[in-house]
């Protein structure tokens, strides 16, 4: 398996939904696997709302990647069969161009004078990518959560650039409560007085972005996970301290998982990808689901878990009945999880399950 | 029917459950009704996390109460027949003592120096306002969500004192999910820059309680609410903005919501009752939930909401099976509402249709 970090830069400017243009960006990519002379073999993956392109297991780092039990050599998304990229997110703090990279207009970070994006323009931006790869045309595009968006905008956007494509845990707009936690998390981050309209060099706005990952990270979980996984027990202590600190060992775990991603993470880039997530409205943008789905060529599998309400099945199925209805090849899958949303990363082996057969022979 | 806003003065200390010592209290209250001679034609309503004494229309203020439309003459909690009692927590800003008064021991208010108080303290604290009054028996004791945390405890520690008691989208305790979502609120409190260990003064912070109530508003609304209500429905504009600033109608709300929020009430307030709220679990401070039932001598009734996800029917059910395994006279009714938790307040007729049956004749 060759495994490499690349960085590549655009070919042409990049004509944004917003009206505006981005004259050049860069994305940050992996590969694995190899292409074969024809340019079919490739399988693109789609991070999620704070992923990256380092998706699988690589030479250049020991980070692992988000999503190791699902591609190498032998996996669902097989490398030894599939020439397998993940790009970074355009906006995402994680080497592709955002917030954080300069404008080169001014030659001070973008911050919020970068323009805000949708997932449309990221795929836009991955298309010229995946020219540059000369993948002539793509296996499957996998991808979970927001990456399912992708993958959606994908099978519309080049309808004759893949064969299959596979959501998971995803979704063809925000149900309005994810919204609405969506933009408190934002709210969050930019009401921090160390927001500074973006500006914020190192003096980042801790608090606010804490308080966004915690919220995400609740709703990333499922009533009966948190209560397996904490229920109302106690941290160091056999009873209630009767102070103001936490008491509970859940109160602690997002503590810690709010300070580690501030740690890791841009606030303006939340902002930008959460926004982002925001945007994305398949039925408003072409007039209904079923019309969204109508020039599509490729063969779907929606895949949804039993207890993630942010993204609930419900949501999948009204996916998989219009794609019926205009007579699109579609599969469809509940897994049954406990772990919420979270799933795809915490028990992948049901999806691969899965993924596996419906990506099998796909290259004839 | 008479209607009067009262302050209590405490006849005695309150030992509090962490082991200090409150010297003197104040209680706001109002009542509604006549007490009949023998002192035993009483209903304590009790309120929520940011409800108050006034629960009903009365001559003093021309504020609308928080369940008008179910305590008043003829409603189902009939002050025509019932001498309704009402008091404000302790720990809230709203007329009781609380952080926002003064400490008599340094001449300056509370802030974080107030005890940290439990359910069960409150209800102490009510029982020597009942005293005071001459209620020798309570017909009832009626709460919904903390407030039907505050009646299970009068029926646990004060088992003599009421015939009937009616718990409304209450629990046992919180779910782990509801600590968490509480515990992030009281983080974006005490980590607003603003805050000040909760010497804050004028300059409260804002940032931070209100996201503390976004939080809570979103848990308060059923996913069916949110998208009935809002949908995805842009604001004042037919397209995205492709800015920062609000796009969708549910942010507008849930912005406004915040602000009103933070003009109306007091920060360290609502850091003691959300600590509270999260303290309460009756299988923990009694062994089990049949435990916690065992010396009980009310009769029950339980009132869940379908769509309640805060505190799911699954709660009222158990403690419901708590109380059937100690024999204890017990009704349920789950009312079907798509309202989620605040279905009590939205649509309190259905609440009433139940309510109103189980209290007839209650004073024999």
């Amino acid at each position: 398996m060759s495994t490499q970090a690349h960085i590549f830069q655009s070919t042409q400017p990049l004509n944004l939904k917003s009206g505006a243009t981005l004259a050049s960006f860069e994305l940050a990519y992996e590969t694995y696997g190899t292409l074969n002379a024809a340019g079919t073999n490739a399988i693109w993956v789609c991070h999620a709302l704070t992923g990256s392109a380092h998706v699988a297991a690589h030479q250049h780092t020991t980070e692992k990647g988000w999503w190791e039990a699902m591609v190498g050599p032998g996996l669902a998304i097989d490398t030894n069969t599939y020439f397998v990229v993940c790009s970074t997110l355009l906006g995402s703090c994680k080497g592709s161009t955002g917030p954080t990279h300069t404008n080169p207009e001014t030659g001070t970070p973008y911050g919020l004078d970068f323009p805000v994006l949708t997932i449309e323009d990221c795929v836009h931006a991955q298309k010229q990518l995946c020219d540059q790869l000369h993948i002539s045309r793509l296996a499957a595009v996998v991808g979970p959560s927001m990456g399912g968006m992708q993958a959606l905008q994908w099978a519309i956007s080049y309808p004759e650039m893949l064969q299959k494509c596979v959501v998971i845990a995803s979704s063809a707009c925000l149900s309005p409560q994810a919204l609405a936690f969506g933009m408190v998390g934002r709210n969050a981050i930019v009401s921090d007085s160390r927001f500074n309209d973006g500006n914020y060099a190192d003096d980042v706005p801790r608090t606010g972005l804490g308080i966004a990952r915690m919220i995400g990270h609740i709703t990333y979980l499922s009533q009966n996970s948190i209560q397996q996984k904490f229920g109302r027990k106690l941290q160091d202590k056999s009873t209630y301290g009767y102070e103001h600190s936490a008491d509970f060992q859940v109160e602690s775990y997002l503590n810690y998982q709010g300070d580690k991603f501030v740690d890791q993470f841009d606030a303006n880039s939340y902002l930008y990808l959460s926004k982002m997530l925001s945007y994305f409205d398949l039925a408003n943008e072409y007039g209904s689901l079923e019309a969204a789905f109508e020039q599509c060529k490729a063969s779907f599998l929606f895949v949804s878990i039993s207890s993630d309400w942010l993204y609930p099945t419900t949501q999948s199925k009204e996916m998989v009945r219009a794609c019926m209805k205009r007579n699109k090849q579609v599969s469809f899958c509940e897994v049954q999880s406990d772990y919420g949303h979270d799933a795809f990363l915490i028990e992948p082996e049901p999806f691969a399950a899965v993924i596996a057969p419906f990506l099998r022979n796909v290259v004839s």
